[in-house]
């Protein structure tokens, strides 16, 4: 149940590239960042997400798709080797948990833990479905200009984003808004068919909610991530490289941390994850 | 940082006595769930959750408090004893990240993993202080009478439920719901001044989504869930032995899986938690 054999080097998207991963024996894979996915100190955390991912989706023991994920950001990853273990510790009849670990050798030279994570693979079958997250009307991608990439943060550069709701402050003067909801369409610059590992990494596309709320430019940062995935193989595949549709709302903000909800929708209106976050924030 | 003392045996709370462990050496401690929360085929999810977070809050290592805790229900857990691993893989200035495992030999006396986690303990300061989920205007839960236990499952018999909205069904009779919604107050039976591992309990409390939107018995449990907490110490001390309202409803449900989110007020109308869960259901 191994990936897909990968493409030609020059043909490899450079998500493909920044999330990459080399077998190193049982339960091991080796990989770097790169500067591809840069963020401000250490890569982008849904790219983050996506390498720890991909070393279950490329694990020859994996049983089912992925259903879901909580990454754990324990320290800023460095533009550097890293050693990635992913182990299925529990495998069920139809579904199967995995521990997940990055290390990294510190500037001293002694390996660290930079990230941790667990995930839940299953087999997915047709039931009885519903959503009470009804796809909120709003213009289509097309409609919309792209909203420009962050200046001096990569990662920005390699998504296509148009902002509907909720902008990054253009002044940071303090003035609160009750209601730090954004809504955006995304997708992969250049376009990449949608998969596990973008739709892992899309669900870290918000930015902290503390922004929003407060116009301050307080120092933030996610902490720990969950995914759940509602998209099996097909319905991600019937996306393509369609635009997702995401929300994202903050909720308790308070002693130094706060969380925020978001929802991700293909342009059919299909719920594909929904994911939390806590974030740190200074003051 | 460890825990108080322990009371005498014959003071020591039901859910103390259902979620207590005997150090086993560094990193290790054991137990056994006993039958004070069971379950249908296990203990009480929350009273896992507890279980496990307790090895945390007990280890000498251990900086600040619970931020965020994520459990993974790998398999049922028997009434027999288990090891628990509970091990701190980074301390940042003022953060730590915890993994920890729960074990169990199987009927064939083989161990396996019955439970996964990682935790986030964090040392919480005053900042800036926000909500966006204000509490719902309802009735006080002294204007209620008590939910009857649910017949046969004990850890039921162990709480006081007023529940305000969004009932088991009476009737299995297959009529949907749009809206899952439940809203009930909650607390120890008998009182117990509530802390972070009654806390994270709670956060279990909300039965499966499904069976409101459909009146329909499918097998259901839950199989992993994340709780942040937003209560520092102070504010747990504050809640004390008063019942806490408890809002959950469900996201999407599809593929044999279904999420639902929640939150956690005391009286006085603070989040205290709030949590995700991803459920399984058969059909």
């Amino acid at each position: 149940m191994a990936d897909a054999p990968r493409p030609a080097a020059d043909d490899v998207h450079p998500f493909d590239l920044a999330t990459g991963l080399q077998a190193a024996g049982p339960h091991h894979w080796r990989g770097q960042p790169g500067a591809l996915y840069w963020n401000m100190v250490g890569p982008f955390g849904g790219a983050t997400a996506a390498t720890l991912l991909r070393a279950v989706l490329l694990h020859p023991e994996r049983l089912g798709e992925p259903a879901a994920l909580t990454i754990n950001y324990a320290a800023p990853m460095a533009d550097a080797p890293f050693l990635l273990e992913a182990r299925p510790v529990r495998t069920n009849r139809s579904s199967q948990h995995w521990v997940i670990a990055l290390t990294q050798p510190d500037a001293a030279g002694v390996v660290v833990t930079v990230a941790t994570a667990t995930a839940l693979t299953a087999v997915r079958r047709e039931t009885w479905s519903a959503t009470e997250l009804p796809m909120p009307q709003v213009m289509p991608a097309d409609a919309l200009p792209r909203t420009p990439p962050i200046a001096g943060f990569a990662w920005s550069e390699r998504y296509d984003i148009r902002l509907l709701d909720g902008p990054l402050p253009e002044t940071w003067d303090g003035a609160e808004h009750a209601d730090s909801t954004s809504r955006l369409w995304m997708r992969d610059l250049p376009p990449r068919p949608l998969d596990f590992l973008s739709l892992a990494a899309m669900s870290d596309m918000f930015y902290p909610r503390v922004w929003r709320r407060r116009a301050h430019r307080t120092p933030a940062g996610t902490v720990s991530m969950t995914v759940y995935f509602h998209a099996d193989q097909a319905a991600l595949e019937a996306s393509g490289t369609s635009a997702l549709l995401g929300e994202a709302r903050g909720q308790e903000f308070r002693h130094g941390f706060f969380d925020q909800r978001a929802q991700l929708w293909n342009a059919d209106g299909l719920v594909l994850a929904t994911t939390h976050q806590i974030v740190y924030f200074r003051d």
